[in-house]
């Protein structure tokens, strides 16, 4: 990998480092391509700016490239420094004028503080293996959702719920908003750097993987159902406690039939009629509750000796 | 009531009812105040706009004072006129230019339909007495909801998850947005007309009536349990069957801490450790989801002969 500018990559430099000052310094470029431009560097590093969510990166485990500061970012180095201060540690912190950082930020009211981070790659075995501590695996497979904030809010919500991992379909009409660009990881508020991610995958050869590999797809149904076809499960009447996943489709036309159709059954959340469907994030709560009920009352039994 | 302009209110207009074009006619005025301005009319009128919203104020049986179209909301006539064009109806249908209604209108882009419509005002005693249809009362209780957005959206999805009722507190901290305004309205896509709503009452009153009337009362908490405090309970760990008032607070700062202390009990969803909340409309889905849930599996048993 290159390194760019006149910082060596390991040379750690102190508070001290010098203010870069051009516009057309490499790492600054670098920098704003990733947030501004929110295009992973040519190393696929994606930035993460905000010192709650350069604090979340710093502490996934993912590789860092560089932390940057832009002067009135400095306040927030005391909170950061017993994650950048390691020996062990060999990105460089730099520094920048705080009208240069504006002029790379994405966000309107930048606190100064960025990172290149480079999230953790996953494959399809590690995705379906579930932890440990999970009873079993519980996906979110997200084919066709296009707002990045709504992407990101379902991975924060399934992650929040216990969801052991995520995949987001490639193209087509079931293309999904890039879960590592700087919208959906600031609304996935650094869920998408914990959880594992499979992303842009083709949707076809995930659910025949999915099958092969005896995890149970559900597809979140939004439209009433066909004469004479069978009514969606609510919910509740799901086993959440096996290996499972969830397709969540596009926030207004759902999932493609035929992807509603070859999944091995069709969710819905039951309401009252007349009354328009909750929104994608909402949607995914519920649902993502539901399995954390099921599987935390499962624990509880096997704790008590059931 | 008076009856503003020159047109009386039992002669209803057909489709060639004169065209409003003085920006002073009394009717505008009147639409201008209720819609832009978010103010009720001396008669207690509220506005609501949009062709989905006006036809749930019609269907929803509360008085309505006049219906108004823009020349280009003339379209939208046909779909409403079931609801307009009926002998019974004692209310006069309007006309504006385009142009002025744009003016009145609170709406970015408006579709040139309106209503001025006065939301049914109901009694503590009918909040409490559950429908035939209901295991018991499920209400919801807004202390502190800022919001008009998240005020209309707590009560659409409480509303499409069965509640009963609903309640706003009047002022101070546990002062609550108006669940009439036009934002409100909107973002309830009509269940505030639909849903029977107690709005501006004092909360301490309303606790104290609650607990006479025998209804459980459950704060949603945001905060972390101190120490030797009992941790709130999960939402599954609740008895939703019996009659139950659910305590929204404020959207950062949750319910003030002596509300909370007077409830019969504390719940909170239990999430992944790290993860922000919720938010305001995600919570309450995951909320009265678990109610419907329950009451749902009650309802059948019941009818299993359980």
């Amino acid at each position: 990998m290159a390194t760019p500018g006149k910082i060596a990559r390991n040379a750690r430099p102190a508070n001290g480092a010098a203010l870069l000052t051009s516009r057309d310094n490499r790492w600054l470029k670098e920098f704003r391509m990733a947030l501004r431009g929110g295009l992973p560097t040519e190393s696929g590093f994606v930035g993460v700016e905000g010192v709650r969510l350069v604090e979340e990166a710093l502490r996934s485990g993912c590789p860092i490239r560089a932390v940057l500061f832009g002067e009135s970012g400095e306040r927030h180095r005391e909170r950061l420094v017993p994650l950048i201060d390691r020996p062990e540690i060999a990105f460089p912190t730099l520094r920048t004028t705080d009208h240069l950082f504006e002029g790379l930020a994405d966000s309107e009211h930048p606190q100064g503080v960025a990172a290149l981070v480079k999230p953790r790659e996953t494959t399809f075995d590690n995705l379906v293996r579930a932890p440990l501590s999970a009873c079993a695996a519980l996906l979110v497979v997200l084919a066709g959702v296009q707002d990045p904030g709504n992407v990101g809010t379902i991975l924060r919500t399934a992650a929040a719920f216990g969801a052991t991992g995520a995949a987001t379909a490639a193209s087509g009409i079931s293309g999904t908003a890039n879960p590592f660009s700087p919208k959906a990881l600031r609304a996935s508020a650094g869920a998408a750097l914990h959880l594992p991610i499979l992303a842009g995958v083709s949707l076809s050869i995930l659910l025949a993987q999915l099958k092969v590999a005896g995890v149970r797809t559900l597809a979140s149904s939004v439209r009433e159902p066909r004469h004479g076809e069978q009514a969606p499960l609510a919910p509740w009447e799901v086993d959440w406690c096996q290996p499972v996943a969830l397709l969540v489709g596009n926030e207004g036309a759902g999932l493609p039939e035929e992807v509603e159709r070859s999944a091995d059954a069709r969710i819905r959340i039951p309401m009252a009629s007349g009354i328009e469907s909750l929104n994608a994030a909402a949607a995914a709560a519920v649902v993502f509750y539901e399995a954390a009920r099921q599987r935390t009352k499962q624990l509880n039994g096997r704790k008590d000796g059931n």
